[in-house]
């Protein structure tokens, strides 16, 4: 039976947590510094709060935190890494671009700790049986498939360190930024008094466009916050040719995490839009 | 039997030339300036090249030109449209900004004529039947609704002068937007060996989408070069919240033109990715 570290608690942190535990496996985390809210998203997972020694003594450590904080939780985890009596594996799953986690591959490198590139691609897992896949590349991303006997849905995906986080780069820099021209472009519609008839002729040409955008938008409203920094990570990514269209949609989520926060101007154009209301 | 004039002699505007030409209305058109493969195209569709006194007999002037053009055109039509014996419309059908529309209609409004927004969705009409729909708005728009009787799909859309053209741009924000980014996201994939792991997960989880990209984006290499000033015009029409996007897009549009023109290695790419080669 396996221990798993995962840092930190987030939603998906924590979604994953509950899966492998009520499939039976231990999973530590560190509450250190954390808001209460981690804690009880914490505890109702079933994860044990354990001190930097016992952190040492898992098996896999999952880092599954904003893309911001990807390197600074490797730093923070490289002693426990250093002190295991075995070599653990540390699998980064963060929206980070190839770069990046290329960067915390090198950070861990020094612990002694076999590093695994990982992406994850999808929302949390839920009581209904949903999972999200869990991509995993580099040499050793075929330990992680042991997770897969504990509820999780690992699959390798070939291209060695940097491959996982690509993937989940290009196919987030898809939806998410589909999201974002479809919200501006509706939005737009709506200042020009084209709503009706952008709407109508999406029904008529791009009916399953329309239904994605009904069924992918209104869950961004509260999420945008988060997805402007993998629009950065996704800008770093792309390179030159496209750098500067991933900044923009950065940019465009602010405004929506604005909007969201306060007027909720732009998220009522949307729902009339999307004929949520 | 209307007489219409049609400027210029591109794909769309010879292709519906040719369909009203078939159905019976005569289609005038200058060729002043012109190219040779201009005026091939505006023969092979029945057009009739027309000095400028002759043009002042038509009943209805369509501006079908790269949307850079569309002042111009409206200016360089001023005399006939002043000429004529009654008050012609002119209906602008090009991938401009609302704003530009307004423009237009100012610069035509000294000159007598009925001015109509309009925009094109859609390709040129084809001898299978196939029709794109011109939306048009704007007071005097049902005029243009003669045309149907001659093999055209004119649809009047509420909001007045400009709304037609908000439906367009925020339309082909969306189409044009979306053939960008996944043609973005392909090509960092596929530099960040990650290719063949983004088209598995396209096939699992938006089949959808990638059906739409393996038709929408091949036919994108030899337009790329024109999209570039339609994608400027979104740019102006979305306003500051998400200009950025579009600026960018633009840029990448005129990269894709110039690896078509030379190198073709994006082209390339984006070919192998798509499963047609």
């Amino acid at each position: 039976m396996p221990t798993i570290a995962i840092l930190a608690q987030g939603a998906m942190g924590a979604g994953i947590a509950r899966r492998l535990v009520e499939r039976g496996a231990t999973v530590l985390t560190s509450l250190a510094g954390r808001s209460a809210a981690s804690a009880r998203r914490a505890a109702e997972a079933g994860m044990r709060d354990a001190t930097p020694a016992e952190l040492a003594a898992a098996d896999i450590f999952l880092s599954i935190v904003p893309p911001a904080e990807a390197p600074a939780t490797a730093s923070l985890l490289a002693p426990a890494l250093a002190a295991a009596p075995r070599r653990a594996v540390y699998a980064d799953c963060n929206a980070i671009s190839p770069e990046t986690a290329r960067e915390v591959a090198a950070s861990v490198a020094p612990s002694g700790a076999v590093f695994v590139d990982a992406g994850i691609i999808g929302g949390p897992p839920r009581p209904d049986g949903y999972t999200p896949v869990l991509y995993v590349s580099g040499e050793a991303a075929g330990r992680l498939l042991a997770l897969n006997a504990y509820g999780l849905d690992v699959r390798v995906t070939p291209g060695g360190i940097g491959a996982a986080s690509a993937l989940k780069m290009s196919y987030a820099g898809i939806t998410k930024g589909l999201v974002a021209l479809s919200s501006a472009m509706m939005l737009a519609a709506a200042r020009g008094g084209a709503a009706e008839g952008l709407r109508a002729e999406l029904e008529r040409s791009q009916p399953q466009l329309l239904a994605w955008f009904q069924r992918m938008v209104p869950p961004m409203y509260d999420k945008a916050y988060r997805w402007v920094g993998e629009m950065e990570e996704i800008a770093e990514f792309t390179g030159p040719q496209a750098a500067g269209i991933y900044e923009a949609i950065a940019e465009f989520y602010r405004g929506m995490a604005a909007d969201r926060a306060g007027p909720q101007q732009q998220v009522a154009a949307l729902e009339a839009f999307l004929g949520r209301k």
